[in-house]
């Protein structure tokens, strides 16, 4: 039986997914040379897909990497001479914050429960703070911080670089790169796609700062924005990239650029309404997020009166596959992820489902 | 038309490549949590199987990267509070020595042309140098290094650590892990498969000395030795992997497993001494790396007499691709891959048509 996946990633494969991948096996693009002018015209299709897709502007650089996670390490050694501050509110904006130290900077931290989210009001940034580290979309937690509190915080701050991290929610959040200096997502996550490749926006103001730290201090030597970014200026990477990603990436970015981003999004709030409109009615579950402001659009987490293996149990004999909840709450929550890959009738039956329990 | 690609990567995938790739698709081993029994039993499978075409002990973690240069920096962040030594004769030796420097590291090399080899008894290792970098196969002047005089070279110096740079030769390179602290490669080469993953064996030993260095220097923060250490020992990577390739990794190298690997050594060699043969006698050709000692099993590089464009432009139309040479000998030289996904009979074919020009 095939399974629906409504798991935060790994999640459900795109429905396109399949006839790109046969695509790419029948023209025997896993061949070709990552120095040639095919390879380049592959690479040029996905940057220029994904600029439409998620309105980057020529100041931006749209460069490939193994992982989000790589992203993390990448943009402190490229932004941070001494000194992050970091918005930590779950396990994923912690780990960024974590990177931090692991690589000998001074990161500072504002820390919230899991579950709460962030305003700009409330948040003061250390004066010698060189880099404001954002989750839009905390993966762990299922909080969101809206877009216009990102714009405010870094419009309130715009001699400090922002970064935000989009791993699970992109192309859902609408950011403006007048203003966003670095952003970064993952494949195996909204795009549908097999894990493997992160993508990385970023802005030449970083390439910049990254020019500048290097006089200093190792910016690393392994993907360093420097390097990425001179390849990328030829459409290419400086080590052989996951080249069926990219492709895959860029035939799903276009999927996407025909439907509409507008659409994507307007879609995805409609599930999600679905989704939290049934969790906040039916008896056994309640959202665990409480302000609606921060309730996540991509990554739905509820509480659950019985053990959420018992519920994931019954559910996968229906034909669908619910995430756990993270950590500590493994057993007392779900994660259920809101992906284009999944459709309005697909949530509607997940939420029949889940309703009969 | 379908092409045999000769090039050395990415490559000719391997002749049963598409089958794992349906299997892969069929049970949706792309959607599945990477915090899964099912996924660390496919990353478990995949350990194993290397384990047993590479003879590699319980002394030494597999571990899974983005790609081969990923493991140059994390070996000298890993292997080096200080300095290291290098071995250079090509792009690639060369680039793992720039990653030295770049992480500030005092970074000394013995330098040769491209096209030269080295031997254990001539090679004097810098006294403070606590690692030796080596690299097997140059893929980009068709050098080896016999694996014997690698060893020998340990066995020089018992206290320094030794690192293999094998990207374009596993599994051919028979190496005693009893005397090698670390070796890496990447699929797109020997293995045919899309790039997009690395592979880092790695030592108990090593990873003692990333924990000591640690405590002095950032190690780095994406995957760090230890944490990668750390996740193995229960099948698991830090990060969301490239589940796909892993997975394609494990029954490819199964499939090398039941082939037994002496035999691919065997059939490598056999390859490999038709084309040489070809090039020694035929007009138009001649071998570029002289010492017979030192010529590459799985990457043969021949100069040309004609701009090599022109013979690669003939060759495609017959339905082979052969890799140009590289950096400065691009227009005369071609570099042809020898690796397992093509067969004596295909390398026979190639030979008649380079025959007939």
């Amino acid at each position: 039986m095939s399974l629906t996946y409504f798991t935060p990633g790994p999640a459900q494969l795109y429905p396109t997914f399949e006839k790109h991948l046969q695509t790419f096996v029948s023209e025997q693009l896993g061949s070709i040379s990552h120095r040639s002018q095919q390879y380049r015209d592959l690479h040029k299709f996905t940057v220029d897909q994904l600029r439409i897709l998620l309105n980057v502007p020529d100041t931006h650089a749209i460069l490939f990497l193994g992982s989000a996670s790589e992203a993390w390490e990448r943009i402190l050694f490229s932004c941070v001479e001494l000194e992050s501050f970091h918005l930590v509110n779950g396990s994923f904006s912690k780990k960024f914050y974590d990177y931090s130290n692991a690589l000998n900077k001074y990161a500072h931290k504002l820390e919230k429960p899991m579950g709460e989210g962030f305003i700009a009001s409330e948040i003061e940034v250390p004066q010698y703070a060189e880099l404001i580290c954002v989750t839009h979309n905390e993966t762990s937690s299922g909080v969101q911080m809206p877009v216009s509190e990102i714009h405010k915080l870094k419009q309130k701050h715009p001699t400090k670089f922002i970064a935000v991290d989009m791993v699970s929610s992109a192309p859902y959040p609408e950011l403006d790169y007048s203003l966003i200096d670095t952003a970064f997502f993952s494949v195996q996550k909204a795009f549908g796609m097999p894990a493997g490749l992160g993508v990385w926006i970023v802005s030449e103001r970083c390439l910049e700062k990254a020019e500048y730290i290097k006089t200093q201090y190792s910016i690393g030597a392994h993907n360093d924005l420097p390097t990425l970014w001179k390849n990328a200026l030829n459409n290419e990477t400086p080590a052989t990239p996951n080249v069926m990603g990219i492709y895959l990436l860029g035939k799903i970015a276009e999927d996407f650029n025909r439907i509409g981003v507008k659409n994507i999004r307007k879609e995805t709030e409609q599930k999600a309404s679905m989704l939290y409109k049934f969790i906040d009615k039916a008896t056994g579950f309640s959202a665990f997020v409480k302000d609606k402001a921060s309730r996540s659009q991509t990554v739905i987490v509820t509480d659950t009166i019985s053990l959420s293996a018992d519920i994931i149990k019954a559910v996968k004999a229906k034909g669908m596959v619910v995430g756990s909840g993270y950590g500590q709450f493994k057993a007392s929550q779900l994660r259920i992820a809101n992906f284009p890959a999944t459709s309005v009738e697909q949530t509607e039956s997940l939420i029949y489902e889940l309703g009969k329990l």
